[in-house]
């Protein structure tokens, strides 16, 4: 057994408000197949989130800051409300700050001053999309950060957003430790790509996926009311496919799914073009889901560009699959009517569906509750339905990937009929 | 340990055409929360559903019967759709019967024919709600039904319905097995409630719940814009609050939220019109969630009736409470306008949403696996993210409920503010 | 030609900001239909709505007020939202009350302060529904209401309802003028009904039929799903069927349509009840929209009530009919399935969709124009897409109706196939 | 007074089986304001559609064809369903073919078979966007459409599409007639511009609004979210800027709008950079909507190519505008994020709203009405509310555009605040 431990600020000498409580003795393992007879025993265990009943704070003194990085992602709104009203009426906290524009309002010097977050000004937030924090990419200076946040007296941190966000995160709870400084700092994760370990869905993935599914219903429309018609639909997805893959089962109306962990050739009788024209000579239509780290291979002059948050910038394997499917078919003097659909910004902006929105209201308290029991260096997990305390350092080292033998590419090969690969 | 292994029907000779499989040897538990340092040793596994790599049936000459039963849920046209498909493409299965009007249909004096279902009957059904081959209520009388299903020559049999269907899903494949007639009889479970234990997420409830936070938010515009407006919306939920209390959680507008698993009193200083008025005095405007069976046991003249499923006929509380809060407030002059919401009949004969479309297709497609595999006697269940296989008789003895100390339960009252019991 | 010009509170001195006019000449017909051959003579002309180059009130000294009445309908925060950005931005003023609650929030005995607003409250209204001024019904004391306004200051008061709050508008423009305190009381017309004359579309009422269509077609799907399904829908429309016929043809999927201008019988070869019956026996399944004014004289024990608003109190015709249709076809052993769709409060409460969003802004800044300009006890109306003004005295001595032979009760025979009458 | 007669095919010998009826001398004006004092002496009068009394074919003989044309557009399935379902219900037309892919169709070398439209085929079409038909751009040779019609034996042809098709059309009627063969050719106005006169509002405009405003939704929340956000959204509007200036009156949130009608500079104190630029500085944000036709005198390079249709090929002003922003700031070491919104396709295959909905049915009515009394060469017009018929010479020889001094662009101007012009 390996249990995953959080780091503690130090003993707890405050009673919980609350009446109920987890202990730190109830772990919840990543793993769940046995097998028949034998009884499993390398499993990473981790702790089970929830409310303790000894605090390491005193509520009545602590001062909370929320932050909000990177992307946009559907549910950014409802996070920094549950975390408000959590720690207002859970636990009567009485103020939390918030700031700015991501990372960079840490730094008094690049960012505006952080706004007290009270109950009348969090109120309707939920139904928004966005962020009323506002975002940005990019790190902060961790000594600059770490001053300004002692400055402020600011006791828990809690910083929503993606790898790039923790590992920033993970920098100044360091610091802060060096320093001696108790910071509580937790991490609430956030990507709509849904590709972080022992997360097993993140806020945002669902809403992304349901408006996702709207517009793939909109390109078959496209491609079914023309001769030959071919709809591209690119979707969010960098590293994993989750996006593009969950959309196409739940729509059933794709006809391919490329995404980054499948690499597929063009060219060949076993290659994307020519499956393609025998599904256009069959059908006459067809709609390609293509998730926007799919294929960077197949694009020359690739340049190892990276933006402000460190991620490698991709190119546009949406509009290349375009111009390689217009120019094909044109030297084969087949006519076809290729439209090309890129809504990812429609999409990210969405406010939370329901189902995103009680995920970001678990997240939300359980990061409260970790924070006030002193947990630090941490994101709040989920595994199988439970939510866990994950240490940081643990869910950076790579990324969840669409498995090729699970249910959910099994899913994607079953709808679309689409080989399994393209070689 | 105790393995909860489904019945087969006996030696698998054929050769499955698919390329993956699933052992039965691999198993899901039931219970996933380790205390440190022990190892759980009396838990309850379950095979995983799944492809198997030997079949019982040869494809080529099977007959699948498919029959949908009970109320209308979101997602049933996708099942139906997902099995036909399953059959089909997967397995090469060319003749799928669909029976008409639930269970009314497998009896040849009361029902209609059954219809062939064919790829292209069913290829656009997904897209909308209901049932394309009808429901009914009420059972059917066993020895008919397998009549006629051996007339048929029916080799697997899909029963999508909820517990009073699995029930007499048990009944037909018990009957058949003592007529030694070779009947896969598989299950996929129904019911908008999300009530059936081993189920952890039933398709249509995401649906539901997302329908349902609409309502609540036209009930809290019709509450918030006149003067002591109060706006009481009546949810599923017969014995479990799953509906009520998530979509409270998901709108977080609600002022109150009533379900079965927690009795409430309606007078007295603890009891719920004593709060209402509390929340009027200090806020003017209150939105009541109640699930259909809560407060059964406060409404006179309960008459014992049961509909054609053989479920209690429930009294009307949504319509009992407006009676009451209406009455209440009158005595005491205070001034309130009363709007009552039923939306049931709305919310249940939506399309599928994507979570739920999803579900579906991987419920279908595990009945598929499970069936041509020779398992029967089963449903397909949910653990922690993993398809299992479920002998029927499990599922049918209790109904899970909203556990009072669980994160959903907590959540309602972290957003509502109500008091953990009104007493 | 009847000249239809509304009242002025006199001389306009000031020059208006604006850079664009219309002038009081510029006339619109209420009728267009022109007989070849002959120009007609006896034309009702109503003065076009928009900017007038003189104004009654120097801007700058203007203190205007808003009152929204009577039941909920799309878009009423839209027109508090135009009204308040088209006096400050459009003319500089820069106070506007806001009357709590209705008519009652102009009797400071009975109602609650009025509130400042300001850009910023109001700013965001527009996407939701209800009225953030709060509404009731029934009537205010002229006098009180009158001593009121005038100790307030308010020089233009916008009336926002139905024929009620604008007979009431007439009441508080004459005392005003009988004490000669130049009020302008301009009244923008409100009824999800859309059965008001010289308004050739009230706001609310496209949102509201595109809400219908949405429950039309959940009521068809029940139906659809179950043997005999009989489905009963209930709309607004309480002397005019104008919701019920329009969404009936968005629909196309309703069999019948009952409205209040076309009455009928129930029993009988030629009553609805054999209508139906012939139906079920063709098609298993039947939709029917009714409109709540519509059958009202079938009903026994109509009691002559009315509510506070003055409207007479409706049996329910939905919950009549479904018991009706239970009972007739109970005592001829045909099994039906009747499901009952109640959707009024649900409909009301939505935010304007874009249709009525623009229509809302339109009225507004009609209605700003004309008070600046000093018009008085008039409503804005709508003729042929153009804005006029229309004297309050007018539009409530009838109430518009479906017309039998006309586009929209032709479209409603056509695709439900209903009989032109049930006789 | 000019009367616009349409073209009959000559005597009328059939009764009707309907039982209302329009007569060919009831007219609509299509000016209607009237200035006081005067009669308007120099109208334009339409006949008015609708029913005739007697019938130039004799509908159980006839023979009818449909074909849709040119850009998807919401509501064409409407059309198609309505057109089919009055010939068959109305008249008792038994036979209507559904040409296949546009004026391609109409040639039996290039296209494929027409398809008979049944009652079962058309059913359900109109809750999906598209077309059954197919559509393709560009047009057919006249001779060799014209013997394909007779062929078929075709006696009506309904021609929906825009002002190419209905020039095209107009072309199928002369050269029929020119033949003498009796054939009436009646156009349904097509176009999501809305750019049609004498048409006051086209089918699918609305949908394309209501579909354009939650665009600017998602560009109004992700402008909102970053520091210097500005979020550029192309709308359609190739000569004129209805859907651009409507979906920004309704939406509230756009801070430029701008439209072919108005013609813009970018640079300079006057020009569009420097009022964005004041902008972010006041507010941090933008919003900007662009309508595809406007600014293409700034794009260097304009080719003068044009697509199939013989639509000049317009070059991207979006990505334009995107570009000049970025480069502006970049010089002027303001920090901007812009993002670009091109949502046209997801828009345009959208299924029709309730207000399409309903328009759609009438267009179709009012053509069959048209076509069984012997009305070619026209199209079915809307004028005030009435529908009327239009020779098809009129309508082509100019487009309808947004007046700068109309209400709407006085809307939009109210509601960005931005300069009448950028000059």
């Amino acid at each position: 057994m390996r249990f995953m431990t959080v780091t503690s600020l130090g003993e707890c000498p405050y009673d919980s408000p609350l009446t109920h409580y987890v202990s730190d003795e109830v772990l919840v393992p990543a793993g769940i197949e046995w097998t028949r007879g034998q009884v499993p025993l390398d499993l990473q265990l981790f702790e089970k989130a929830g409310p303790r009943a000894k605090l390491y704070f005193d509520p009545k003194q602590v001062r909370a800051g929320i932050v909000t990085c990177g992307g946009l992602c559907p549910g950014l709104n409802n996070v920094i409300r549950s975390l408000v009203y959590g720690l207002h009426h859970q636990y009567g906290v009485k103020e939390v700050l918030g700031f700015r524009d991501g990372y960079r309002g840490l730094d008094p010097q690049r960012g505006e001053e952080p706004i007290p977050l009270t109950l009348d000004l969090v109120d309707d937030i939920h139904e928004e999309g966005g962020t009323i924090l506002g975002t940005s990419r990019g790190p902060v200076d961790t000594k600059t950060a770490v001053d300004n946040l002692i400055r402020l007296e600011i006791d828990a941190l809690f910083t929503v957003g993606g790898d790039g966000t923790q590992r920033g995160a993970k920098s100044l709870y360091e610091e802060a430790m060096r320093r001696e400084y108790p910071l509580a700092v937790v991490g609430v994760p956030k990507t709509i790509d849904n590709d972080v370990h022992f997360v097993a869905r993140t806020f945002g993935f669902s809403t992304a996926v349901e408006a996702a599914r709207e517009v793939i219903a909109n390109a078959h429309t496209e491609a079914h009311s023309v001769h030959n018609g071919v709809s591209v639909v690119k979707l969010m997805g960098r590293h994993a496919g989750f996006i593009a893959a969950t959309a196409t089962v739940a729509s059933q109306d794709v006809n391919f799914c490329l995404i980054p962990e499948s690499p597929f050739v063009l060219n060949g009788d076993g290659g994307f073009l020519a499956a393609l024209q025998r599904r256009l000579v069959a059908r006459r239509h067809a709609v390609i889901v293509v998730a926007e780290g799919a294929g960077q291979d197949l694009i020359p002059g690739e340049t190892g560009a990276v933006d402000a948050s460190g991620n490698a910038k991709l190119e546009d394997i949406g509009k290349f699959l375009c111009d390689e499917i217009t120019k094909c078919f044109k030297a084969q003097e087949l006519e076809v009517v290729v439209r090309y659909f890129d809504p990812s910004y429609q999409i990210r902006s969405r406010p939370a569906n329901s189902d995103d929105a009680v995920l970001c209201d678990r997240f939300a308290r359980g990061a409260v509750h970790a924070a006030m029991a002193g947990k630090t260096g941490m994101i709040v997990g989920l595994l199988h339905g439970e939510l866990v305390h994950v240490p940081i350092g643990l869910p950076v080292q790579s990324r969840k990937e669409v498995k090729m033998d699970g249910d959910l590419w099994h899913g994607v090969l079953a709808c679309t009929g689409q080989p399994a690969q393209f070689a």
